[in-house]
């Protein structure tokens, strides 16, 4: 019988995070400053994060070293299982073999503690005592508010207030590892107060979050900001997530023919990607990395590629993105981590250049193929996984026309635990769907001033 | 840099599950039928289950295969870790090492799959097509679910209205694994419309959804009746945890000298503790278990040795227990699976031969045992785990006055995602405590009319 879950032990725990702007046949263009429009430096990052993650945010270095005290901490759940989707092949009877990498064992739940723990590690070296972010439906929040309860660092969350009000278990987590969550907006930040002098029933955005954590970060004393996803720091911290993967499949004697994983801001997809990508890019071994996106934020299927703001109201540098604009209002879908406008500036290069992939596919779907997945497999994939594992499932079945075993890797970045209330929708037939019309999308575009990217 | 987890490779899963019954001094009593007072035979057992389980309901063999099509399925999450409590033996300041078995990372949360995969192997091999249950929490009726899911057996769960209505979560993911689950007392049996007509808002208890997934198990073709806890066979299946924490312990080169787990019924316990107790009971090799369970439910700290009902109201066989007396109703507790009355006959036999031991902790002395544990581990306990995080904290501080490095290990059976209400409660300071006076005992007790045991 063949073997399960393929384990790796403690020692197995990589020593090195893989930069893939090293091996970028075209670099990721540089952050513009919002007036001049021209690069900004380093230096100008220095107000929200500590000096080593500017560092790593700028660095063409291949290999950079993870730190003892992050690997020590990554040990209480990684190195995290690869297991083999028996159950789901069977149902689909498909010659592929389907593999996933479980990272909801983590104790907040998803991969996002892997670049938690060493955003606080440095802020905490950077002596940092207060950490502000801002998280929708919690992944974000709990996994650096868990960070910041072991370096002994303060964790203030601005939490979208549909969300704190609509799902206040994530919040309760918070509060169980110490942090302080603040519906956003709030009356604690200018901004905040702004907001709700004009809409005293605002139910809050991600945008609006960010600009509470920013401001708060900014102005309060030996206090920084984390973001969750899209810079180039946080993709880093996440291919330790393929580098295991990559040991694992060794270990079987394999190496994947296709990538999958969810993407929201691209550290997901990168996390599981990169490493392998880094093999197709060095050596020319073929891979396909597909991100498996929302039809209802389609920015990698639909959107442009030009600079473009990283939050709603513009508190922060021009990235360039593939995106929808930062006017575009993503529905509310189930799959709250993927509701953000553009991709991070290295997968966007990537895709630009053709060296990645990009499904979408609608809520529907999605949550079949999870409800699938849990009878198949046992374990209840968080919606954003559902988007891995619809794509997961549509190449499974081209294997079987096309009658070729590939090999399938995908990550199932969380659990679902938090989210059974989308799946109860789903199950008594209530959960709507959300189109997006092209016209929406040009609204949208139209409303950029942003430089244009040639090429 | 020790190990922080120890883990075994699939190859290691136990091939056999323990029967401590071999190695009593003293056997257990048989049950009795509770009109005539007189022993039962297997063939009383028939309507409810399936012929392999009755067998080792009665069994006296020492070791019992697993059988392979059961392996197959624990693989999905077994062997569980077991991890150090690094974090806690720093925050407690203790010479002593203290592990824990971790079961949170089972599919349905806990460790109560490992008997629902084989109860529902043995049913479908039975040619069962349908299996009832009552759930409280609802921990026992998610795992019998996902169980059910794997065979392809229906799974009709009972589910105590109180937890149907005040904790709808459990319900859908037992609803995402494709059972059917209907708040108790309901319309769909005699028992349930008999109580709905005395009491139509009656909130619903353990014994009443027993007593109706009972009624539907005889009535219905092809059906049987599973329990979660205190048989014989349960706590057979759940010995697979001790047997791979012996030989997870082995490889850190350690023998318990205290084990700690969480007591409802007695499967969690025996689970963790009958292994080690064999070498004690075969070797003479000393080992302190201790059963962790609450003060408002106290059967072995404070109940007496006697025949009692496993039920409310009458449907079952009586057993011999330690018990607080079937009218019993314990306080709405947050550990749901801990709120029964009765102890199993194998576990009430070995207390009264004072081979166990047991103690009880209020429930604010608990839920502050697991916000310290969250803190210092990362994982959030289930309210019923916590039970043991007291007991653990309490011998790891008479570790240190007494400068001992004794080795403790605890199950910690299942993790929170399901309870942060409980947690929310806590941190906001509004758990009540729950008294038990001794006269309420007194009153429970004054009711039995069951035959006393002798010595």
């Amino acid at each position: 019988m063949d073997t399960k879950k393929i384990l790796l032990p403690e020692s197995e725990i990589p020593r090195q995070w893989y930069n893939i702007v090293a091996d970028m046949p075209t670099k990721p263009l540089p952050p513009l400053h919002p007036g001049t429009h021209e690069p900004i430096g380093p230096d100008m990052l220095a107000p929200l994060f500590p000096p080593a993650l500017i560092e790593q945010e700028v660095s063409q270095e291949r290999w950079i070293d993870i730190p003892e005290e992050v690997r020590d901490i990554y040990r209480i759940w990684r190195p995290t299982p690869l297991i083999r989707a028996t159950g789901l092949e069977k149902l689909l009877d498909t010659p592929a073999r389907i593999y996933y990498k479980y990272e909801g064992v983590s104790p907040a739940g998803s991969h996002k503690p892997n670049t938690a723990v060493p955003q606080a590690y440095y802020n905490k070296l950077a002596g940092t005592t207060k950490i502000t972010t801002e998280t929708g439906a919690g992944q974000w929040g709990s996994a650096l508010s868990f960070a910041c309860q072991h370096f002994g660092l303060a964790c203030e969350v601005y939490m979208v207030r549909a969300s704190y009000d609509g799902k206040p278990y994530r919040k309760i987590m918070m509060n169980t590892w110490g942090a302080d969550v603040y519906p956003s907006p709030s009356i604690r930040t200018a901004a905040g107060r702004g907001i709700l002098a004009a809409h005293p029933n605002s139910p809050g955005s991600l945008g609006m979050a960010i600009s509470e954590a920013v401001e708060m970060a900014v102005h309060e004393e030996h206090t920084k900001y984390a973001l969750g996803s899209v810079l180039n720091h946080v993709l880093l911290h996440q291919t330790i997530i393929g580098l295991e993967t990559e040991k694992q499949l060794e270990m079987a004697g394999h190496f994947p023919d296709v990538i999958v994983a969810p993407f929201g801001g691209g550290s997901n997809f990168a996390g599981l990607g990169f490493p392998f990508l880094r093999h197709h890019l060095a050596e020319g071994k073929k891979v396909r990395c597909i991100a498996a996106e929302p039809t209802s934020c389609p920015k990698l299927t639909r959107g442009v590629f030009r600079y473009d703001l990283g939050d709603a109201v513009g508190m922060t540098p021009l990235l360039p993105m593939y995106t929808l604009g930062h006017n575009f209002v993503p529905a509310p879908i189930h799959a709250g981590g993927l509701r953000y406008h553009g991709a991070g500036a290295i997968v966007s290069q990537l895709l630009h250049d053709g060296l990645i992939e990009a499904q979408a596919h609608d809520q529907l779907t999605c949550f079949a193929a999870g409800v699938q997945f849990a009878r198949a497999e046992g374990i209840i994939p968080a919606p954003e996984a559902n988007h891995a594992i619809a794509t997961v499932i549509k190449e499974a079945q081209r294997c079987k026309e096309e009658g070729r075993a590939e090999t399938i890797v995908f990550n199932l970045c969380g659990h679902g635990h938090f989210d059974m209330a989308a799946y109860e929708q789903y199950l008594a037939g209530n959960l709507v769907e959300h189109e997006v019309t092209q016209r929406e999308i040009n609204q949208s575009l139209a409303l950029l001033t942003t430089p244009l990217i040639n090429g």
